[in-house]
């Protein structure tokens, strides 16, 4: 299996004398200069090597060093690619426009978002399921979120992820002080949980053999396996919340790209109100990956321990360590979800899963197993025997494609 | 002196039974409902009552409520409200119709952050001060950037803060867990060292009474007093830092305001590339307040106590914790910095400090005394014998006049 989980890299160790070697790297004498006494963070010393995704990155500059004529697809962070309706960018432009004019501006707007957006959100993505505008709030983004959630949370707590899982609820829960020693061999992090997924178990995990844990980060469809959970599965995970007091942090980011009847959010399942928090994005459902837009819920039945609303406390980071989202984007997410708005992000989202369509039906053409690419863009490839960074530099020394997690945001063009 | 500092507000105790009280105010019974075994984040539990903000908000609704045909004046949190010159919209207002092109369209970009926008900051604030584009963090304001450098710095440092200081420094510091408890009487936190700010003492901390701590707050021009720092001052406070292998965290976000010669960054003073960090922002250069963009400058040589550089470690957390600014603020930003953009920027400028000197004029020549409003759009009014928050009271009640920070922002208009 072609796994791509950060918490499955091993990088070597930390580097013992840092200073030592980024002196030697600048070709400087180590003994020149002053040092605070400020101690480094020890938690910024458990994260392994680099995040994932500049690491790609990295890499990436280094093979166009070695093959500057190459034309690399880059495959890797799911970016996207499809320019923005129109019908977006005017209504943006319309803003901006306004901006310069004594009617038009607006200075500081509230943390939580404009209040037509929370209410369009609630709207769109939560008909019916009960969540009202005042427990949606707006944001840069949902990896954002992930870290002020992970801020709200504190380090007294312990997560579980999905194993593979989207590396930045690992990193922030290292940054916050909650995942203890990293084993090195096993790239693992003592207090976390990993919670296998994949094929073995139809991509949910087998809870039964699941610790207890106070936070549950689960992410459908799921990024990078491209596994939508079933009703069934979700139920399953909400009693599991319930019964072990847990709280579900719930990444619904690709939610617009299911195409059968699995649950679009984590709200449609019966109880969650009072066990989960959904993130979620704009990203990947309209293109505004560059632009920074995305939100998240937190319901009113949602109680610590001692019966105090997480809401409060959510409302508060949002407050004290955040400024809102740029008005401009928020103005742009307002336009998506106009009735003509959503349905041309809805063609968008169209195309990239025609790209995954192709992808999948090349990729099992050449024999391999193939996952996902049904309700997500990614696609997840059985390539048995390998490392992930093997299989990762194999792939771009041989076809000039950055892979890590095969995403089909990309057109599928050959390379040169 | 009407000081406004949070650190000095006394808001009643805890809510020692928050779920009996919330069920109260919600009419409901509190027996009702599932709680979590989540326990709340004992460092939100020691946050002061609401942050300082949408506190006044609040008591700006209940004001309005009381005479809805007032026409309350807002000069509380510092708003922008001046239209931005058509040379930085038109430049946004391009960005965003490309982004419907093939040509034009972006997704993710560099966390940290433009290369043209990075070397543009260093370029127009760093000028021979030799602060290299890729010590420049672009972010989406000073305000958010506070909270990523504390996550950075972990629980385990102390800070020190100008008394009266920026509330987000203490309130984000309470949130890691740095600050210690909270001694109520007081309004203070034990493991926070609050330096005395005020005309007693030119607004400059007496050093020699400071005790050590590793991280020290420092804002100029400062918000809420409006004093700047001068040159001498400032090269006592780096001597400070060195000597004591302190961290300075220098915001500068009000340094376009300086009218005289005291520094407009801390990179002016030698030796400061070893010991300050600075943050700083677009909101209040060019009226970005709700367009978001601010920005961070971390030296190279700046090393933490095992001589491992800080900012490698900052790089790590935008990267993680963070996906980069709105690239449509970017541009905006990119607009600003042009000749022309900097030009047009300052003329907004001249008038928020015209509108401050109608202020000190205003209130001087009722006999009050008043500093601030020459570097900085901050007026500070001595009103003695009285809590800051009865004066803030007292003042709205008579004048319909929002106050806490006596900001010049906005035009002096007599209420009705």
């Amino acid at each position: 299996m072609y796994k791509i989980s950060i918490c499955n890299f091993v990088f070597g160790t930390t580097v013992l004398q840092p200073r030592m070697a980024v002196a030697r790297l600048k070709n400087q004498n180590p003994g020149v200069g002053h040092c605070t006494k400020v101690p480094r963070n020890v938690n910024m010393e458990k994260l392994q090597h680099g995040y994932l995704f500049p690491e790609i990155e990295r890499h990436e500059l280094l093979h166009s060093n070695k093959y500057p004529h190459a034309k690399v697809i880059n495959l890797g962070i799911g970016d996207t690619t499809e320019p923005l309706p129109t019908i977006i960018t005017s209504t943006m432009v319309d803003f901006v426009n306004g901006l310069s004019t004594t009617q038009g501006y607006k200075g500081y707007g509230p943390e939580q978002g404009e209040k037509p957006l929370r209410k369009a959100i609630a709207d769109a993505f939560y008909k019916d399921l009960g969540i009202k505008p005042t427990e949606v709030f707006v944001s840069d983004g949902a990896q954002c979120d992930i870290t002020r959630l992970q801020l709200l949370l504190g380090s007294d707590v312990k997560i579980a992820v999905q194993d593979p899982s989207f590396p930045a609820y690992i990193d922030s829960s290292v940054i916050i002080g909650q995942a203890g020693e990293l084993v090195a061999r096993a790239g693992k992090y003592r207090n976390i949980e990993y919670m296998k997924c994949g094929p073995m178990n139809n991509f949910f995990p087998d809870l039964s053999a699941t610790s207890r844990s106070e936070i549950i980060f689960f992410c459908s469809p799921n990024n990078p396996t491209g596994h939508a959970a079933t009703r069934k599965q979700l139920e399953q995970l909400v009693h599991f919340a319930k019964v072990n007091g847990s709280i579900i942090i719930f990444d619904s980011a690709y939610a617009a790209y299911i195409t059968d009847d699995s649950p679009r959010s984590i709200f449609e399942i019966p109880g969650a109100r009072e066990v989960a928090i959904e993130v979620s994005s704009f990203s990947k459902f309209s293109g505004f990956t560059g632009v920074r837009l995305g939100w998240t819920v937190v319901p009113e039945e949602l109680l610590f321990s001692n019966g105090f609303p997480v809401v409060n406390d959510f409302n508060r980071i949002m407050c004290t360590c955040f400024n809102g989202a740029s008005n401009i984007a928020q103005a742009g997410g307002l336009a998506c979800l106009s009735p003509e708005g959503f349905k041309a992000v809805r063609s968008r989202i169209n195309y990239y899963m025609e790209n995954a369509r192709i992808l999948v039906n090349a990729l099992a053409s050449l024999g391999l197993t193939v996952y996902g690419g049904k309700n997500a863009p990614y696609v997840w490839v059985h390539l048995p025997g390998s490392k992930s960074w093997k299989v990762f530099a194999d792939i771009l020394e041989k076809t000039h494609i950055i892979t890590v997690r095969a995403v089909a945001l990309a057109p599928l063009v050959k390379s040169t």
